[in-house]
């Protein structure tokens, strides 16, 4: 059995990646742009608000007419009208006098400032007291102060949160401009697979990676195709690569786990026209035999056939990859989000691999601990009982119960 | 203008809440089951693996013949044969036999533990030598070590992962039962309040909130009906009111800031038949202005017309409440991903009230740090350029720059 071809460290890989051409950007509903990628820089073309406002319920005044206001010395204020929400107010506050207002009221001419409800009281017919003192601006957002006119908004790039959404929505854009969704054509391969809702014969088992990696997929962003299972013949497996070539953005095969069977899918994909392999081999564990291919100028990952080792893989090179093509920067470090954690075990570590060591999280006396989930590396159900990953570095020996460590979660 | 009615504490609305009753379940394609919670403790039914497998490209042996084996006196062992993937093997190995065997292959009968590749060596026709010895399951997946019958794979409440969906598929579970989604009607209200795509004339904003909350609620599992905002007239607001709780599982209504305008739309809900009034009046901030009810079994949210309390209170209290709905746990803190970060200035705070405070998070010297964004409650663009936030218990006074805190993230 021959070794593989061109072991690459997950940096090369990732060198390799970033050279691919990052998708088109589309323009979708504003309500359909939760979790996808902003497409260009945003600017607003208007002021938020568009003029002064309230943040408060109370009273609309000139704040020197408050100047040394206090509970036994009120400043004696008439009132001039009562602010209406909806409407640019028509009244002008003047010297000693005051509006009332509800919060998110637009300020009278002359007002510059609103004294809280609580520090008012009734002084008599057509008139107030107040017992506190405030400064120019108290209380008001100012015109523009919120979003003005020619600001970025959303940068190129980000992921839209409900926030963002809101921001866009006040500022009119019903439609937004994101990132395309990457396509994936998802294909196992292997004599032993067979559909999901087949019952295996002695010696089969059913198709995992073409799930699990399609739903990795789709919380990464991306849409799927989700092929039947492709047996370990050089002619069926072309045939299937060039559909998914030909309809999709990215090629995900998984399978031939042996190196036997590797070279049988590396060969396939080199005999392409226009491949270019960036890695057979990649210094990691789990999930060493892993191809990193270029065909026609797309993208194609040939993932393990182990579970395990294809979501892992999976998660660390092509969730981020995914991401790079939506606009994001393309980063070494695996994506998703990260706790710190404290160790509870010592992990060892064979040097010259990365290694990703499954964890469990636990509150522990208000501390997070991080548990190591032991087990037969092709144990799926070490992947399910674990919350998250830890990164061991390329070069570390491994690291001591009680370390601080960052979890990645799945 | 009147106090509010009821001001209940974090605590009590979530006692509120944990009243009413969870959606019930239905059966989806494992493919749709992503990021779904699952509806009933899943039990397999068959072992994983069913048989003995090989986790390493190798020669499955009878460990015993390789006790002692070195370089420099290695063990010979006669090859019977090579296991084929996707077929229950047909040979046996006996003693001093050994048969090849892939990544994944059954092992044949009487064998019990696979040498790697590596410390194997050819020695002639049909003879091998081992130079490193095994113990028995060594580089083996015994028969059901991963998965065995009638172990629970997945608990109930389970939020489905990639590698769930994988477990599923390979025990052949193609459907899977799993909480229906909660839809929600959402209404914004106030006669300032504009659609989307319409020009604001003088006095009048754009609807913010029903895009912002419906958002964070399909980001929480759910689905929304959004209605057109309503204006501040109790017919109309009982009207819209009255549709929602007929199409969806809960109302979100958002809007009357203001006291007067919230008793108003108190007014409203409590005339409704069957309506019970959980708070009126939240002790936090921002959000106070807050209402939680419950009309003919329905839960009704009414949030403040402030984008960025409505944005706080549904992640605090509606985003939570919806993973119950979905079989998750209650919990007083707010749902979502937390990190650990070090404060970079001093936050001061109100007693009697929960505060949530706004902060960017950023690298500094390897340590991650959460700068709080100041800036004036209404300003939606804080929330923008904010991670998360950090939640001020309602008896702190406030929080020293260098403490670590812990920031949910958006």
């Amino acid at each position: 059995m021959p070794e593989f071809f061109t072991v690459a460290t997950p940096e090369r890989v990732f060198e390799a990646l970033s050279g691919f051409r990052r998708l088109a950007v589309e323009t979708v509903a504003l309500d359909d742009a939760l979790h996808r990628f902003c497409g260009m820089d945003i600017t607003s073309t208007e002021d938020l608000p568009p003029l002064p406002r309230s943040t408060m319920d109370g009273y609309a005044v000139r704040a020197a007419d408050t100047f040394g206001a206090s509970d036994s010395l009120p400043a004696l204020l008439d009132l001039v009208g009562t602010v209406v929400m909806g409407r640019v107010p028509s009244m002008s506050v003047g010297p000693h006098q005051a509006a009332a207002i509800p919060t998110g009221g637009f300020l009278p001419q002359g007002a510059d400032s609103v004294v809280m409800v609580e520090y008012a009281g009734p002084a008599g017919e057509g008139a107030i007291e107040i017992s506190h003192p405030v400064t120019t601006g108290e209380n008001v957002l100012g015109k523009a102060e919120d979003v003005a006119s020619g600001d970025v908004v959303i940068p190129a790039g980000k992921r839209m949160l409900p926030q963002d959404i809101g921001l866009l929505a006040g500022l009119g854009l019903a439609n937004v401009a994101v990132y395309r969704r990457p396509k994936a054509a998802v294909i196992s391969t292997g004599d032993e697979i067979i559909p999901v809702s087949d019952t295996p014969a002695p010696g089969k088992i059913r198709d995992i990676n073409a799930h699990s990696i399609s739903a990795l997929i789709r919380a990464a962003g991306g849409e799927t195709e989700m092929f039947d299972p492709v047996p370990d013949d050089p002619m069926r497996l072309r045939d299937a690569l060039e559909r998914g070539l030909t309809s999709a953005d990215v090629v995900v095969l998984s399978g031939g786990s042996s190196v036997g069977e590797r070279d049988h899918m590396l060969n396939v994909v080199a005999s392409l026209s226009d491949a270019v392999v960036h890695a057979h081999g990649i210094a990691i564990s789990p999930g060493k035999p892993t191809l990193i291919a270029s065909v026609q100028g797309k993208p194609v990952f040939g993932l393990p056939g182990h579970p395990v080792s294809a979501l892992v893989v999976a998660q660390v090179f092509l969730a981020p990859f995914l991401g790079y093509l939506q606009g994001q920067e393309l980063k070494q470090t695996p994506s998703g989000m990260r706790v710190s954690a404290e160790l509870t075990d010592s992990i060892h570590s064979a040097q010259g691999r990365e290694e990703y060591v499954r964890v469990k999280l636990e509150q522990s006396q208000g501390r997070l601990t991080a548990r190591p989930v032991f087990g037969k590396s092709g144990m799926l159900s070490t992947l399910v009982k674990a919350d998250g990953f830890v990164v061991l570095p390329i070069h570390a020996e491994g690291l001591p119960a009680g370390e601080t460590v960052e979890v990645v979660i799945f």
